[in-house]
């Protein structure tokens, strides 16, 4: 049995996708009619739709409608197969990788890990503070957040009170930007009418951003007009800043400032997730590994990587691409065609990023939008927003539960989804482990 | 501010409710417009849909869909407050319940605090089969069939991969019959689409049940036609028989069969969720506490208790009722009648269960009704089925979101919930903790 997929079997080319993001799952679907054996290896059992995490966070959309079984993707690609494994080691020269389930052989193979949260190699922001990469990591914040305002609720300590209601968002990209304005509308649409002895007056949003301006990756005018609707709804912004320590209760900001808090999420960078065998030489700055312009590992003719860890160094694209979901979909297409291609022994084709533009949303009615030329903001954008991400989801029942759920947050203002169901330890900074 | 809900505070009467269940929910809402104070704890923040757990753990529905936050319950019921608090005591001559937040005074206590697995004092039971009575326990036992499913597909020893696919249900009642008929579609419908290496017939589900009959409470025709189903469904059901030993790995019946498996849900019995400082005396078989015709607590002028921990020893129910929500249900609230009776100096009004009938739902198109003098099985048992449950769930928004799941799944035969998002280690029995 297993032996048929680990091993070296059925004789046609294999290339092996580790990690099913947005990136893997494209170029395993592009290998559909090829005439290759494909074998994803993921340690999850479930493709995330990174993009709408804070939404579950803030438990506004369900756990469950931001993933989708990998194996469901492919049920009906015949060359397909699906190992839940984590990979330990790629052997170039035995041409395998190593794994929890054993050695996996490849002809061809397909680093799309994706990228992790970056701390810095700062272990305190590491340990205090809360990253949002994946699926557990924002059923995390999401206990975290109701646990404290569950405890705010009863205390008698004002400061105390307080420190639990203080949220701080480190890092103004889309993500930070995104989380400060869900949290700010937790704010003003939730906590007084759920809580009847908190005001939302009692609650503050900080934005912490190094950057001069928020979404820096945007147009000017998206970053300024996004600026403007945090402020709108009372988030607290800090440009040009650093957080330069936290214990827990206490985040100091090079502006001097100082903020009593127990809620500190960090999106302020990522990198990538590089697995072990990959030489140092072609690691570049951010965990990145240098391609060229098929997404082909500098130094190897059958390894390749595509999607955040991939940083493929052009004249175009002198520092790599930006680091989204489209350049992953995009890379894992035009992959998928050059292994055929080498595979044929015909000519294969340089990776041309077709930027769709950008959409950041804010809050209700609010977003943020740069398509082609096009600059524009507020109701139609968040629009835009909705039905992108809806389109984008996998899966038809996750389109239309999360379709049901912002239909019914739109009208209602209410968040249904805030459940705590896997408790948040703040002593260990661990889920507590549930006995069954 | 906590001194205000925890201690003696507005002056009215207070009704301090423990367990956010059917009855407890159902006697808050109740009390909407009592003029006394209604205080909710539950050690959850959020109410349960039990009757839809084997949905969960069988990846039909997602795990947010059968939960609900009790702050949301009540968000405009203004004499209503909540607080997630775990009940270490009750305190009947101080009237006081200790909680894990300090001592909350009452005027009036109810117990509605449900019921848990009883293992019957079986340790080796407890450890090592899983129970199903509340959502992490539910999402335990997605964890575990989908871990084994994913070890199926890739283990080359033959015994081995025989056991992680026999699934066993103990106890033959509505939850054990609905797990059974959840597991044989499974069986059916997605093990060879999404597992080309498995076929159907690797994979053997069971029911062994104590009784002579399965779901026993219900009428003959139900009972038989609900076994018919499940044999036709390919499930091997065992009556009259009890499971002796367990290790985790073989299981055996007294009726000298010996079953190797990985998968053992214990459905078999339940008891009452009985807080310390309620003496031995009221407590009675299956951990029921006894109380009169209008649910108050033998020996106490104030404190009641309602639901599947009471039983209501009459002479029209000798045994108590049986522990389903429609009798948590209407005690809630006969028992805000009777407090508002009390308060008032009025007579109050004995309890009568109105017993609207039963349903089970085997799979699809399969179910069993006893609804008054009707008995029917089949599709438009089912259909009922359906529709009372997507009716009976807490939010709109939940039951927009299960109809959309459950008309998904007949259409396409799909499961699309079957996530590991915290791996269940059958070492230690628990959720592998999930660092942030």
């Amino acid at each position: 049995m297993a032996e048929m997929y680990l091993g070296k079997s059925t004789g046609k080319p294999r290339v092996v996708i580790i990690g099913g993001g947005f990136g893997g799952v494209n170029l395993a679907r592009k290998l559909k009619d090829a005439d290759v054996e494909v074998v994803m290896l993921d340690k999850h059992n479930y493709h995330t739709f990174q993009p709408l995490l804070y939404q579950v966070a803030i438990g506004a959309i369900e756990s469950d409608a931001v993933a989708f079984p990998i194996r469901r993707i492919f049920t009906r690609q015949k060359n397909f197969s699906f190992h839940m494994a984590e990979v330990q080691k790629i052997n170039p020269v035995a041409n395998t990788v190593s794994t929890t389930l054993g050695d996996v052989h490849y002809d061809y193979l397909a680093i799309a890990t994706g990228a992790n949260t970056n701390f810095f190699g700062n272990k305190e922001m590491e340990h205090f503070t809360m990253p949002m990469k994946n699926l557990p990591e924002a059923l995390n914040i999401r206990s975290l957040i109701l646990q404290n305002l569950e405890k705010a609720a009863v205390t008698t300590n004002v400061a105390e009170r307080d420190a639990l209601l203080t949220f701080v968002v480190v890092g103004g990209g889309p993500t930070g930007v995104e989380l400060a304005g869900a949290l700010a509308e937790m704010q003003t649409n939730m906590l007084c009418k759920d809580y009847p002895d908190l005001k939302p007056e009692h609650m503050k949003v900080y934005l912490a951003e190094g950057k001069t301006k928020l979404i820096a990756s945007m147009s000017e005018q998206a970053s300024v007009k996004a600026k403007q609707f945090l402020n709108e709804m009372g988030v607290i912004i800090y440009n040009d800043v650093h957080v330069t320590s936290y214990n827990g209760n206490d985040l100091a900001i090079d502006n001097g400032v100082n903020i009593k808090t127990r809620n500190v999420f960090w999106a302020a960078g990522v990198k990538g997730e590089v697995p072990e065998g990959i030489p140092q030489e072609v690691i570049l700055r951010g965990g990145r590994i240098q391609t060229d312009e098929i997404n082909r590992v500098k130094g190897y003719e059958n390894i390749f990587c595509i999607g955040d860890v991939a940083a493929m160094i052009t004249v175009d694209s002198p520092n790599g691409h930006p680091g989204v979901a489209p350049v992953a979909i995009q890379q894992g297409a035009q992959l998928a065609a050059n292994i055929i291609n080498i595979i044929k022994g015909e000519a294969t084709k340089p990776f041309k990023y077709r930027d769709k533009g950008s959409l950041a949303t804010i809050g209700r009615n609010k977003a943020v939008a740069d398509l082609g030329k096009l600059r524009f903001q507020g109701f139609f954008a968040w629009f835009v927003w909705l039905f992108v991400h809806i389109m984008s989801l996998a899966g038809f029942s996750n389109k239309l539960v999360v379709f049901c759920n912002w239909l019914i947050n739109y009208f209602t203002k209410n968040t249904d989804n805030r459940l705590i169901i896997h408790y948040f330890d703040t002593e260990t900074m661990m889920t507590e482990p549930i006995a069954k």
